[in-house]
């Protein structure tokens, strides 16, 4: 019976810290510290205002990372099954973000901690369900996009390793290995210098030089070009459909959009319209009889 | 009896003005003292012209200010109760910029009171309807861009304060603080020299740097990109919108555009085919008894 | 009737005359002209050919010129009334470039009629008529764009003005007077070397100069943006409708498009529906009689 | 009787190649020996690995040669007539991408060798349906471009004659002959220092050049802002055709699509309910008469 009751319990108080975590004030609150995390690491740039409070900025960020540590913990607490927790991708991501601030805390690796309480400030957007929103709907047009990245590793890999080749001693800066090369070729396809610093030092040494630059200028923005407008015109498809999913929560209005209740409905006429004249062929035959 | 003639005549008189205010004539003149004032700062600009008739430009300057300012009284007036002049933003606007001329005129703000000058010239947008409605369509699109605003500016901040933190020390002219970070940031989002000016340097320094800086250009510019477009179609969708009030001024005809009424028609098709398959039955029943 | 015979023969000979013009040999033939003056003014360009043949060149140029006086004479003479010619804006185009060589030939001019030569090759233009066509369709969306192109003036202007007064002496190269300063920002807007070349010179010695250059970088392409968003669906619009109309010739077609096609049968349809119940309880008034 | 038997076995065993070359397992095999090739050009370009390993990239790069022989012999045994292998674009490109290495093999091209072997890695897209697919369909867009590639072709003609002429002497590097000049108009319509580096020099020396430039930066970046339009309103239609043709293989489905269904359905309406009015006046004259 105290086992009951202890369960019972336990049943009590997760229900009240999963009403907590749901509350508005809740995200206020961590919402408020993800701003004073922000702007704690953005005063320590300043290097005079960190030498002087080195051990201030220090404390700040301990008792931000506990404070972030246990609203992590009672997040997972109110999960029904603790673990089920970790089945949204934005939770591993809150996780991962705090949890790596203790694992590095004891190291050495400054720079990696220093830019770890940077990256909080991302929690921003997984706290703040609009943006949350965003960021999904920006992430998932990815995937469809995979043939035509595919084809843009293709054209980059061909292009680097024959740029490699080719100018690898005449332009020892931009194509002086595989990995320089894939750099400079990004640079090409932003368009930036890519005439005046990268293709005519080559080409004074090589006139050809100027058919490998201007296809790759061609090909490569047209590819770009493309995975733009895949994405936006993804972008678009999903923001509606999830407008229409958030508005009519109504899931039966949900899987019929507009245009279909529109050929419902005319399919209804049709067959309307065939029953009133099978009424009428069946009067017909009636009075002939 | 005087009280009532003299109320009487105020309101004689405020219509009077209100009509004057509304005339062509009325905002053709302006618009000519409006393109007078973009001379005479166009003219300034020139040192020698500037220095041999300083006081002939003074003079003008004074007297277009003081026919502005006689402008804006006299749509003041126009306005039933005086102070809803002050609800129109355009209003505002056309105030302030007059005004404020008056009151730094005095002072010794020599520059301010120049670039106010030159202001006025945008008074050009508020007079001419057409543009004040380009000009709105084109401001109403911002709130709506909230979300991915915000999230530039997250991504911004993340990204300034890393590069502050990890170049601050060798490329003090591009990262040296973190003002001057957001600068070099978006011109990095512009695509402007991001690799030849701001990266090379850096890279050879520290050969992983790429990765912040491919990193940020990604997705820098994939946010960019989404931003404009959402301002796109919201442009679109606001200048059909704008262009069917202005239209079809009757407002039972805006409530329903065009697709709708489509709709409507099939929905009374389908009511009338009703009818017609209930009258039929009722028929059928009717010789069936 | 001497007269009677005189007015005929001319009357037959224009009719010859305007079917030779408008014959596809005609045009070809053209055409193959137009494309020799191109290699004519392209091989002119390498300094030892012009010097070794220029009395070759001289006289080929001379020939060719003729040529075009005499097809443009043509096809005046197949025009019915001869100056109906010029309604076409094409017909002045080509007028224009061709006659333009007569009177340029005296005079010294060399480098204006050189250029009139190379111009000649815009002809192939005015006489492809796919190519007319979408030149046509190009240059059509420019009025519709009066608006933000007024607006683009007045921010150019402002900035160009404000530019000149703030940063003349700073850098007389960039903002030295106000067509220097219109032809920075015009840099600026197509976003070449504004941060590295313009503005960070300006930056070190001007520390608030960022304000006006970003906030030109922002208004400006955002505007320019929206130019482009709108001649493209502009383009996009004009070019369905001429399809429309090159596609369906038969007028009424044109003016009741695809969609209105669909309502139109509905509106029959609600019409049949009515007609039908109309008739339904007419026979039952009929029988309940 | 053995010729009989011959051929039967010949037809047998084209039969099972033709199954092979289909089989799933087969693409997979093709597929990991392309991405090997890959992997072995991208490592030929490391000078150090290449001295030290010559002959056993010589050695991998000749088995890699006789397995895609093989795999294009199979596939020509296995295509019905042997030379209807030879209609499928993809067919072709895969034959000469192959054979070549073979018909280089012995000439001492060396760099032509190894270019060949790098764009063997392109057989991925021929390879991948999908990706074949992608490729297919940007370059279906092409041959719509005709008329905006002409007028493209004639604006650079025109501009680099121009160019030549007037700026030869001037920048000789930009400007020195017709090939160098076409070379800096298509940097200039990449917007990449057409200012900074092209331009500013030039101007400086000839005041009126901005006209040049600023001309040619208008036109040729409206001109190809169209084409990338057309390229993407292009490939959205053939990509919506494709995902049609592969969505539904029922051929009649394929010829009337969504939009017409509608108005097919709408039309047989307009048939039905015009049968049925055409029933009701029969009835109608009969009880009349």
């Amino acid at each position: 019976m105290f086992l009951h009751m202890n369960r019972e319990a336990v049943a009590h108080i997760r229900k009240k810290i999963a009403r907590l975590v749901e509350h508005r004030a809740f995200l206020a609150t961590i919402m408020i510290f993800i701003v004073i995390n922000a702007l704690i690491v953005g005063l320590e740039t300043y290097p005079r205002l960190y030498q002087d409070y080195t051990s201030v900025f220090y404390a700040l960020d301990r008792v931000l990372l506990w404070i972030f540590t246990i609203e992590i913990i009672l997040r997972m607490i109110a999960a029904k099954p603790a673990l089920s927790f970790f089945k949204g991708t934005w939770n591993w991501f809150d996780f991962l973000i705090v949890f790596a601030g203790h694992v590095f805390a004891g190291a050495h690796f400054v720079t990696v901690l220093r830019i770890l309480r940077v990256l909080r400030v991302l929690r921003a957007i997984s706290v703040i369900p609009s943006l949350r929103r965003l960021v999904d709907a920006l992430l998932l047009t990815i995937p469809a996009l995979g043939n035509i990245l595919i084809l843009m590793g293709i054209i980059f890999y061909i292009y680097a390793v024959i740029g490699t080749m080719l100018y690898q001693d005449i332009a020892p800066e931009y194509f002086g290995n595989l990995q320089l090369s894939f750099l400079t070729l990004f640079q090409v396809v932003t368009l930036e210098s890519w005439a005046s610093n990268v293709m005519r030092p080559i080409f004074e040494q090589e006139p050809l030089s100027w058919i490998y630059f201007v296809s790759f200028v061609l090909v490569g923005t047209f590819v770009v070009f493309n995975l733009f407008i895949g994405v936006i015109v993804n972008n678009v498809e999903k923001a509606n459909e999830m407008e229409l999913a958030a508005n009519n929560d109504k899931k039966d209005d949900n899987k019929e959009p507009t245009p279909f209740t529109n050929e419902k409905q005319i399919d209804e006429l049709q067959r309307d319209v065939q029953e009133l004249k099978q009424l009428l062929l069946e009067e017909k035959e009636n009075r002939s009889r």
